[in-house]
């Protein structure tokens, strides 16, 4: 035996970011009847904080070409939050125009995986943020800040808890404090997860903290368990596990919606939602993208599957 | 920030069951030669303890008809322990002639599936165990004692721990103190391997505790982790996460050996295995059975592979 003391949430916050993080890597482009499909079936599910789609340029990320239309088109749902990525001012303003109150703005902690990919480091970055916070505030948006590579980079393994730090204050400057901390290549571990997160929460306790987990190497669901120790209450999910890297085939994506809900409520945690109408959606999805995602739950079924089957082959042989 | 403590050992000990439990599920019968050039890709890992069979009646299953020969013929290693499931008495000596020293016993904790199995209630079958402890003290051979079910019945759902531990005393009395817990329909979930595990370990400490985890419905990475901080320094795992039930397509077998070693050497615990060569013989294994198995790192990539990777792509850039 150990002197471990393991502590558990009576509740915690599922964040769907399967039409964004989900899709943004799918070959075949869903139409925007199909993505309204999806974001209803979430909705259904008891979901209530929903990123449906990304700002970008159109051509920069073909999948989320119509998310200003999906904006405008969906049925909004009181209590519902509807969440959008925004790389920037501009996509902030389109989001505003399309009537999207909370954007999410996203940095990476890695200077080398920052400037690869924006040609700036994260600093430097976030200076972009400013007008940014500006318009939110004048046009009564919410912000949220994500922080990716926070638990690994491929180009610089571990990020050190400073360098995180400083983008968190930077963050907090700018009056942001719903903040993510993002494994999108899917490298956390959940000794770090415990510590790093325990670290920040404690720290930084006035911040809303969402832990995003990508299970590419198949440690997300037991960060997940690290994470509930550290204090983290709210969890990003994709439907049926969407998201994987393109250029890894069979690699898993986001950690699956499905799966940490069927988890937790396995573990008496409420999460709000509706298991199997959270498993539906992701059916709907793999159906419309034309292939399995990587769900467990999908596949392997839920506990309680397994006790009604076994009861009724019980039944059946009594029949017999 | 909860006050959630966790502790993390410094190392712990992988058993390879690939071979029995692994396997015995597999359409595809392998032969003497595959099985032991499995077994031997799995000695070279560095894995110790290795499960290589079971010695039931040939027709009960196939893929398992021939684990004489397999014990007949292996290299044996000094340092390794090649354990054999046995199902009683017969087994037993079977296992015996042919070399064997370490074998396992098991029972249902479950009185349903106990009965459902093998037409006895668990202490009525362990009435046969009797005789197997005494021609095993006779002949110099050790026994282990597995329970499955432990985590969770298809027939009775969750099983009370007064029910475990009737088991456990029986155990205790015939002499055997190496006894797992194992989860074969993946029910097991994080808080309950934490409370049950620990309220086990703390109870009976002359007790070599093995967690046999299944990923069925997505949760064996987190019981791991809930594992780790109840005390248990032992897991069962299987090359390749092959063991998935046949009648459940897709589904998920045996926790993979690779996936754990992996995730434990992120965490710095070591467990004396080259990951690198466990990958290989789930390779070799996934070749040989003619489909792919469960496993997130032989899809995914190891952390240190993503970063390598990264590095080869940063070098060619600058060469261009």
């Amino acid at each position: 035996m150990t002197n471990a003391h393991m502590i558990w949430p009576d509740k915690v916050t599922i964040c769907e970011v399967g039409l964004r993080d989900g899709l943004q890597n799918e070959k075949k482009i869903l139409n925007i009847e199909e993505k309204l499909q999806l974001l209803d079936s979430v909705v259904e599910s008891g979901i209530k904080i929903i990123e449906i789609g990304s700002f970008v340029h159109p051509k920069a990320i073909l999948q989320m070409a119509d998310t200003e239309e999906v904006a405008r088109r969906m049925k909004r749902v009181n209590g519902v939050e509807y969440r959008a990525l925004v790389p920037n001012l501009k996509g902030l303003e389109h989001a505003h125009a399309s009537g999207i109150t909370k954007a999410k703005l996203t940095v990476s902690v890695s200077k080398s995986h920052c400037i690869n990919n924006f040609n700036l480091p994260p600093l430097e970055m976030m200076k972009g943020f400013i007008p940014c916070a500006e318009y939110a505030d004048k046009n009564n948006m919410k912000l949220s800040g994500a922080m990716s590579s926070a638990w690994g980079c491929a180009f610089e393994g571990k990020i050190p808890i400073q360098q995180i730090e400083e983008i968190v204050q930077k963050y907090l400057e700018l009056g942001i404090t719903e903040l993510s901390l993002s494994d999108a290549t899917g490298m956390a571990n959940p000794r770090q997860v415990f510590e790093v997160g325990k670290y920040f929460i404690k720290t930084f306790p006035q911040v809303n903290w969402i832990l995003h987990l990508h299970d590419t190497r198949g440690m997300a669901i037991g960060n997940i368990v690290a994470g509930l120790q550290a204090g983290f209450n709210a969890f990003d999910g994709a439907f049926a596990g969407l998201g994987g890297c393109p250029y890894i085939p069979g690699a898993s994506g986001n950690i699956s919606t499905e799966d940490v809900v069927h988890l937790l409520h396995e573990m008496g945690i409420d999460t709000g939602v509706d298991l199997e109408k959270a498993m539906n959606t992701a059916r709907i999805a793999e159906k419309m993208i034309g292939h399995q995602g990587h769900s467990s739950v999908l596949r392997g079924g839920r506990c309680e599957d397994l006790t009604k089957e076994k009861a009724q082959y019980q039944n059946n042989k009594q029949l017999r």
